[in-house]
């Protein structure tokens, strides 16, 4: 994090204690757009803090910080693939996108303004959020051709029309607009993890665009392998996204979001199925919904991070040669 | 939850946001025994905040308040079943039953005599405790003229003659009382999930009398299917009632408790049994020991209005129609 | 708070346990707007669960809910005045304004409308927020004809002009537009417990409207009584709006707030500030900024009720009669 | 802590930190009542761990415990008097007096028994709470003879008469309970602190009897010096009782405890009141009320334990001789 | 705990509650090495109550005094196998080991020295950590013949060679001193459970070595079975030690520890594989890493309780007689 | 924080939230050693994240980090002075010093040649602890040539010999060292708000060799006036270090420390004493012991930052010219 040398490795917890320094995204430099060193850049590690967009209980908006906090625990390894990502690629923290959270539509326009800008550069995004709806403009940044893929993991399928008395823009609707918008093929989307009590026309409305919707009973019931298997029928070796919704993961684990639903799957459950999407065309990724107030022991966060080094390690092999 | 017009559906979170409004259960209207809508009531929704049966960590006294704040995260439709239980039958909160926390004799007084009108009205309890001594008087109020079959999720067996020097009435003590008193045939009980290290004589004593245990090693050894099975058939078609202690979930998803033990069953697992309880001949239910000061966050009382609204789709197949 | 027979007293904690019941305001009845019990009513108590004006911390939208739990320790007298509220007027809780957690404008237009039904009704409102910016709308509902005179204590002066490139409504800038709308006499506005580090004109525009502006400091060097002497000459007694901002007293007492002070007063003081207001024309009131995400123990919300019932009984000297 | 060699010093923090170690008050030796040290004990700290005279929020019989645990921070000499309590006498963890959390009959006997046997060993206790009722069945251990004199420090007088249709032992009736028992002499009575709202007749009654209610206003006015100065007139020469509520104290201070009230005094405030009791013919002492579920990091059982330490140096004075 | 007459059974729940009295490890009596009753002693639970070899984030010298306060809710007989290990041994707590916080060379030397005192003694110890660094000294008190085997549960091998520019002694070496100090044999070592993001060369080291290393992975892909008999396998029928760091297990179950890592296994799976131990010849054991600050609940410390409590019941199998 | 163009300003606040963007102290640019930058910085604020001095409750090698977060709430200019430190001096976040949590000698060199760099680069330092010993070596670093006067704000003195037979370094000891060492002139230093239960012999030592040590009760007693302008002729106008210990201030408002003690002073009380120290010839400061483990919710690291703030003023007053 300093500018000489510089250096796209993260800091020594042999020199330097994992709680000291600057906390920047997995002790990476921070290299915001501005820098000299963006050019350089390979994967960019950006948050977005950012929860206007969601209807019931806020604190997203605090989720980039806290990851930040905890991600400095993360080692340079992958344990099970042996993956080196910031060996393999030019990692680095990109600071925070701009937002504005008194006002949702000009942050819909700040952000896919900001990731257009990131595609420009030929910047892998792997973000931070924020709530669900930050999703829409980061997909109007990086789907400017054609309509991505979707690989996405939640409790819920953020498919809804419209909140109080036809508000089209909150953290339940994103993946509607998207489709609405030509961002995503619904042919090619996945929604895995899918419960609890429910209301509205959401699921209905998903199975007529041909989403393939899989609920937590499915899930157990098909298996694990199996669904992870047809995820890479479902959206082929085309542009994808991974959209990671933290409530995805069950509320023992995950405390720190705005609504939990119970009976969700474990962390490792998690990691078994993120590693099984190595391989796809992978143009970005986010991880959303983390809510610092609601768990200020900083576990969720670090459920967060340590999958986001899962998602970063599945970039490296997508993402532009160093 | 106005006056005019009277409805018996939940306030619809798409109008007023799920944290707005004052809380009841599930958002249903507040319809205490001397409204005049009280006769067009099923199902009764009900607390008992009351603690002083507990032998250790006090605080169920406090678990309905917290139970009715999180209940308005709950929406309207099973996502297995389909169930809409607010369509199928008349739903209401009838608020807190009389209870005195200083005089454990004198509260259950109350508790029976408040369960005998509700028995009277024809109105079907959930109930959301409080400790579980709270279940002794409920069944004192819906068992008048046989005794009643038992499905009961606990760690604990609760069969426990006495504590300190003689005390007849705790937490830990209810159902040998129930069934010394002829309002439980233990011969049509089942206890799932018993576990935890032992004192005393309970197990010994529930096996005598023809109670069927099934420890938590028992269970994930049969299966969660089979020993469901075997509840069905212990219980059969004659009336029956069920008593969810929280603490028979694990505590890593259920801390808000007094007594935990380890090594629980998950969530998911709670709502999988539950679900094969359907076509029971159900009487009446309850959940309890959820004790907030052990929880602020309120995870714990989240997963015990969860398994509420899977009881509340049960007590639906069985209560007078609408 | 049940139909029949009704009564605007409050539940007695001699029958019903405080921990007990579905907690409204106080333990007061609660009348909606289409209650036919409405038009007895002389002061409503009344949520406004809103904080998206929020440029910090947000988490105020959950206040009213915690502001109700804590109000059910709230007994029936002032210990000092022996003013009892709920004997000298019809006292209700309302429940909670509507509102839209996801569009700012759409929220000022529902709450001026509501304030505005209040009015015509009859009825003085004491509100709990809810963010600062709540204050703006129910302004535009009471201010119907001729700016009111204000009391308002706060850390800050809320009269900023705009955030985030342009963002004229957020809880910093209220009063400066309350004031460019005629809403308020900047002549007859007095701001008390004004501190902290600062940036921007908020205090040098304050001043050129002839706000009274005392700083924490000054509040000391000229004494208590004597401030609120002069808050009485400032305000006259013409319609006065009392506007209490949690986050003027000190963050020890009231941690539970999105921006927070150090230096400031404390709950002692602000009780006697409070009562040396006795005989003011006030035509309603609020107490704003709790945030339950950053005291889950509730200890704010507790001290934010416990000024309510000090402020209630004020409102009581000036509502219509009985 | 050890057998041999016996020693009544506290364990020294400059050889075993003070997290070390199995915690006793203060880090004295435990000498309960069938140790042969008893008879050597001059000055005895008990629990007595018991909250079911609670009307409202429980957990005060978790009190000694966190008390102890906190106390391992005490040192050995007053920073103001220089008094060093443990070398003036002998002091001792006697451990928790028997108790029953079932049943409040059988726990009053219980606790008046143990303290009759303390009197009957010539040992001064100090008490820590559990709730306020607790004191009754002391006080009854030690009034054998004459009405004691009463120094009371709290938010709440304790003299209501009854609760929940008429159960007359609560936390809120001690002192109307020891005043018609003829243990207390109401004449030398004075309660400092009383605030927060008010219902029934509790200090009217008070005020009939003699009682001096001083509160937390008029204990302002006056100042602290005259109160205190007061306070010795009233009680005089003759045997008292120094009974602290740990509400008396603001709750920033000391957030835990069940029955908070704003406005209260600081613990500096607190330390000079107690001090200036010097000299007082004190036969006992309790700290009620500490609830460490409503304070889990223990800065209210911090603040209980410091001004045990500073009643503990006033109890040295009037205490047989070492 | 008390002199006379002295008796090595816990306290009992049914005559004392448990939240009462002096917190011993499982409420047995404090028998420290000076005590006249330590002869009598055959198992010793003793708390090492340091953290000073933490890398990252401390709290661990607060685990023995958590673990004492949670484990009073354990009670006398194994659910499964009928064990009850206060009747099979004689159990005392033994209090803590000398620590030094400042000093690590120092704390070492306190530490080895007194498990000789124990081995000396012939009491076998069950600890309770403090940070995983402790084990080297407790290996250096015990192993002074032989190097012994080592059952290890752990999501770190903690075979580092180095921190901070050659620091030898942290919580992440200990195991590589004590293989090189001839304490451990590393062809009858096994580790069980590791994960987490890598670096450094432990693993590589370890298996060099001959370590049996287990990932999570493995340990599902084998099955918790054939893992646990090849931990019999690997031991053999010599002497063998048993370390548990709680952060083997998921952090959604023990948050309480310094370096948690996602993907653990439950604590229903710690007990199968601590019971499947059963028959080894195990010299000593401990429980180490439970950090109370980062979980002020205490969840953390029950869990840790409870499996030195399936721990005691293994150790009874090979303690000297009674 | 951007590379190009560089400014010395802090991110505005109407521009970026303040809960987004990469956490630097007060949202200054980070400039560390090596930067090209570090030329043009006036005042140093720099990290000190160890605390492996403390003898008691850990946790202050996190205070850094909690007080970067908490510290993007500070705005430009001081409310009462007017001071804009921004604009007076070049500020800059120097990120962490060099530590080395398992090895406390090791780490004084680190930090004594750090300071020592700053010292020889002009820079000067206003650091955040830490726990108290970080101040020794701080000194080391800028007493190279005589030994400086001392205002020291604090619970404690600090001036204990050793603890744990013989260890000499630890947060109880740094002024006794500094002062054998010459770094400080006891003659010209002054110790305020000393309070708590005492042991041992620092005070009496401090006195011997000069040191105006101010009671809690003597600054009441004398006022806080009159000390501070005592603390101006203690030091006179020679260079002059500044520590300010988190604990001197009262523990509600600063719970988050690893010794408090009660009976403190308030944080209005602390701002008007630091700022009477206007003129001072200051050559750094340090606020130190604030431990994030205590107090999750960060209140006391606000309360440090807020502090920070106001000495930051009184360091731009001596600082070299921009």
């Amino acid at each position: 994090m300093t500018d000489a040398p510089f250096s796209f490795q993260p800091v020594s917890a042999m020199e330097v204690p994992r709680f000291a320094g600057v906390p920047t995204f997995m002790r990476l430099p921070f290299v915001p757009l501005e820098s000299p060193h963006i050019a350089q850049v390979d994967i960019g590690l950006v948050g977005v803090p950012w929860d206007t967009g969601t209807t019931n209980r806020p604190g997203a908006r605090h989720g980039p910080r806290q990851l930040r906090d905890l991600s400095t625990m993360i080692r340079a390894r992958h344990p099970v693939s042996g993956v080196e990502p910031f060996m393999a690629r030019n990692c680095a923290d990109l600071g925070d996108c701009p937002v504005n959270p008194a006002d949702t539509m000009d942050t819909l326009d700040r952000v896919s303004t900001y990731f257009k800008s990131l595609k420009a550069a030929g910047i892998t995004p792997l973000v931070a959020g924020g709530d669900h709806l930050i999703t829409l403009p980061v997909l109007r940044g990086l789907a400017q051709n054609a309509p991505l893929g979707l690989v996405h993991f939640d409790a819920h399928t953020d498919l809804f029309d419209s909140y109080f008395s036809g508000c089209k823009f909150t953290h339940g609707t994103p993946f509607r607009r998207a489709i609405e918008e030509g961002l995503l093929d619904p042919k090619r989307m996945i929604q895995i993890g899918i419960r609890g009590t429910r209301g509205g026309d959401d699921v209905e409305w998903g199975l007529e665009q041909g989403i393939r919707i899989v609920t937590i009973e499915e899930l157990y019931d098909l298996g694990l392998d199996a669904v992870m298997e047809e995820a890479r029928t479902v959206v082929g070796d085309q542009p994808t996204y991974l959209s990671f919704d933290i409530d995805s993961i069950d509320p023992s684990f995950a405390p720190g979001t705005g609504t939990p639903e119970i009976g969700g799957f474990t962390t490792f459950e998690a990691q078994k199925m993120v590693r099984q999407l190595s391989g796809l065309n992978l143009v970005g990724a986010d991880l959303v919904e983390v809510s610092p107030p609601f768990d200020p022991s900083g576990g969720t966060a670090w459920v967060g991070v340590s999958l986001m080094f899962e998602i970063l390690c599945l970039l490296c092999e997508n993402a532009s040669d160093p």
